[in-house]
């Protein structure tokens, strides 16, 4: 039940980042309703269609596709009020990061995949969406351009919670420092400033 | 049989459509004949991959694949011909769009997906194809930015049919009014010029 | 044993290019490494999700994951030097790409596909990676609009493939022809400048 309300938590929160950059692109209700949705819930998908487990089980219940339609409709209103409330909607997003790692990693494992697999697809469950977001709004995706730390903290919480569950560990005891993991660092990277290398330049 | 030649036909606007966009945009042959078949097939293959019913009917069947290529060839030689005729491609569009928007939902229904997934796979279906062919040829998706009315009269059809599949109505008595509604309503927006909500704007 | 050299080899140039396309357009490290595996294994992963054949082989084994991985961090550190090496990764590609396309071809028609669909799968495990490639760093993909010939020479190969495979000839004699086929024809294009046929322009 905690864990329910938090991914649905975290799906809302991804759907509202992803209505604000379809607003901020000039899309139309549709385009609104889609980003949300395939930002909320297309990092699961691609994970899910990789690993064969279809349909995704955010696509047969309606419950995880009302949370990314409703936050689109409501971003679509008061999308003034939401996009000022960028600090706040990245602190969930840590939070949301955090889960989806763990979530995603060990759903790879438990589907008989190794731990260097498993930690990859952690992570395609957390940018994912994002990448399909920016992909469908004429973004180049921002996950991969901004140097921001982001998916190197949440391959990190992938990583320990696939190796954890390779070596038999319980998965509560693997889950919570995992999660703990990602999130921290991102806030702190977000918090501290810190950024991701970008490639050297040299004269052509 | 009749179903059958819909089908095509539907498919080879969809890949009409697809090959002028690639002639526009300046693609060469192979860029032709790719976005022909990606815009016609496209939105049917995501929706299969999705459900897990793999691989799709339409590339098993190479009649399914010799009509985009077809299509693709004769626009790449008449493009100038096949451009001028946007009206009567528009047209037959909102035929495909009222028979994929419903052949999609019950595909999706008769996978055991509840009738808002079917309902949303059915739209899928439908405009699947165009996001890829957009994607693919560097434009910002037509289908979530123009304000048109295509994507809602789809989902539209699509809940009826779904809806119909759901209380057990008979298959043809939920489909022909679930697409003429689909295909009515589409024609009716092209006609009067309706167009779908986009976000307010307001100064930053 | 060799076959395994072989496509680890194919990988590894695909990977390179596409951690080249990444440093040119300014991603950061996440970008480079994120496009240098989409672009060494994408095409096959595309491959393997329509036929169905999941999780795809390359991303169960982590000696498939850690070429991209290792040629995306050679890149990120020596990409002044790869990049002046043009005219060698386009000789090595072309022997990647006989690889692909028989390889794909195959492995479609051992899924049960006609020979038609097994060509095009073919191509498609040749040029999914670059489509992948260009569409997350913001490009329009190079293979459908830069005229060379790249995709025609895979499918040609593809199709001999599939077509020996439907006559029942024994996979090694119908594999290194068809091999042959594409990568000679692609290595021919580069040195004498064959181009494909892009679409007539007139005046609107």
């Amino acid at each position: 039940m905690l864990l329910l309300v938090l991914d649905l938590l975290g799906i809302a929160v991804f759907a509202v980042s992803g209505a604000l950059v379809a607003v901020r692109q000039r899309l139309d209700i549709v385009g609104v309703l889609v980003l949300a949705t395939v930002t909320g819930l297309g990092g699961g998908w691609i994970r899910d269609v990789l690993i064969g487990d279809t349909p995704p089980a955010s696509l047969e219940d309606w419950r995880y596709l009302l949370v990314p339609l409703g936050c689109g409709l409501l971003t679509f209103w008061f999308h003034p009020t939401l996009g000022r409330m960028d600090r706040q909607v990245n602190v969930f997003d840590a939070f949301g990061l955090g889960l989806f790692a763990v979530a995603g990693a060990l759903k790879a494992a438990e589907h008989g995949l190794g731990p260097v697999p498993a930690a990859i697809l952690g992570m395609v469950t957390c940018i994912g969406g994002g990448l399909l977001r920016d992909v469908l709004s004429g973004r180049v995706p921002v996950v991969l351009t901004s140097g921001e730390l982001y998916a190197i903290p949440a391959v990190a919480g992938s990583a320990v919670a696939a190796i954890g569950f390779e070596l038999g560990v319980q998965t509560a005891l693997v889950a919570v420092p995992a999660a703990a993991l990602t999130t921290g660092w991102r806030l702190l990277a977000i918090w501290r400033g810190w950024t991701a290398p970008v490639p050297g330049v040299r004269r052509t």
